[in-house]
């Protein structure tokens, strides 16, 4: 299923590499600077899971090459990110010989200084370096070709131009799935397609941290529409993606309380389970 | 299938409530004294599930009343807890109307000083006054009731000598899921049983975080023996449980690169899911 690709180009920047630059600020070897994008926005603010991604990589400079992947990465989200500039700062909590764990902050000005966005933790170590035993017994999820999937491409133009995030992925969701977006929401609590990124980048472990929250919210399958902000979200990261489509799935089982879980799986080209998150989140108001 | 229960006798101080006991630090109002029981020993230091309830509730102590409850916390495990004193430390991350996002490290005194154990964050909330819609689509796990289980009390003396958690425990698994201990383990990585406290102590939100953990490993159903290590722990307390029998059922799904993950539920004797868990493990060495 993988399709051929060529190495990684270190000339080209990619949309999402530039999503998630940091530099390190002047004088302190734990801060690092950095701008959300307007480019990554979904409904009330920047999308969680680029966010993820961006406090992914500076931990991964803060943290040098022998931990340079996240094996299991949690974010809290304290407030909503907007765009404009934002400042990161590291900790590690301990390096050991084969993990390290570590601490990442997110903050953007506000009129009394700085404000706290988003906390994190993280156990960062070599994937490459990971016994090469598979035993799982999940299975990817079923669908159709991405060619016969619906592109969020088509989606309305009023729709688009509040998600700019959209527009940086191709992702092509399981016509099953979407029955929603024509006021036949399935009630199973899933949504499930194939997605790569729009430029062509191919995956990497800080990709699967983009595409852990990238696909729409599950609850719009049970017909609850409208912004689902995220409380918490853990990914862990099992193994480095092969090239080419990735699929992913999100379902739901426990919808109560006004929260809900959102268990996310990513399979690779080759089959492989690369990436699994759960995250709680709160239901939209309509409910 | 709710038992009988009287209120929560004041006078009464469980083994549990013992284990989690906090006491402020003179001086300051973020810092908590403890002592880690070998009583909560399990394999080679205690029990994941104990710390977090214990620093779950060195966060309720620092919150005051309002946000009383976990709805979501994660640990990361820095280093393995010795039986000895603690020291607790938290921060309020933000506060907001209806939630507290914050943080807690569980320190231990070595010889250079103190050596960090765990680092927590979480979000706090009133269970009690969330909405009461239930739209749960999963089901509470199938099981002969607890007279027809097998109970640990039964394990062979020289286990349960390392295991003093599970003196602190009435834990009846189900029959099915107890081949391993025979030297028939099923291979589907599943385990599941009834827990209640052995002295009587009751449910409640702290004690869902010990119930997550309280299992033995999954890795036990795939014939892997040894010390699973958890590197990463989130539970989300989902419901105020009822009085009497929780039901909890580990699973996994991904063993894989000499780790796993193990997701648990925890269902309460009025059939409500209360509370679910995902920890990534070490697969035992054994592998």
């Amino acid at each position: 299923m993988a399709e051929a690709s060529s190495p990684v180009d270190t000339e080209f920047e990619s949309e999402f590499d530039h999503g998630i630059a940091v530099s390190r600020s002047d004088g302190s070897p734990a801060s690092y600077d950095a701008e959300l994008s307007a480019g990554w926005q979904i409904g009330g603010g920047i999308n969680g899971g680029l966010l993820l991604a961006l406090m992914g990589n500076a931990l991964r400079s803060s943290l040098g090459d022998a931990h340079s992947d996240p094996w299991s990465i949690t974010a809290y989200y304290v407030s909503a990110s907007q765009p404009g500039p934002a400042r990161l700062t590291t900790e590690v909590l301990r390096s050991g010989r084969t993990t390290s764990t570590c601490s990442c902050t997110l903050l953007q000005p506000d009129a009394e200084g700085e404000v706290e966005r988003v906390r994190a933790l993280a156990t960062y170590g070599s994937l490459a370096a990971l016994p090469d035993d598979v035993r799982t017994t999940a299975a990817p999820p079923q669908m159709p070709p991405p060619d016969e999937c619906v592109s969020t491409a088509d989606a309305p133009p009023s729709f688009l131009a509040q998600a700019g995030l959209l527009e940086r992925l191709d992702l092509r969701l399981d016509p099953a799935c979407v029955g929603w977006a024509v006021g036949e929401p399935s009630g199973r609590g899933r949504v499930q397609g194939w997605l790569r990124m729009a430029d062509g980048r191919e995956p990497d472990p800080l990709l699967l941290l983009l595409a852990v929250d990238a696909l729409p919210p599950v609850t719009f399958d049970l017909g609850l529409f409208g912004w689902t902000p995220t409380l918490e979200l853990t990914a862990h990261v099992r193994a480095v993606p092969a090239p080419g489509w990735l699929r992913v799935k999100a379902s739901t089982r426990n919808v109560a309380g006004g929260m809900l879980e959102e268990d996310a799986e990513v399979w690779d080209s080759a089959d492989r389970l690369v990436a699994q998150s759960r995250q709680l989140a709160l239901v939209p108001r309509s409910l």
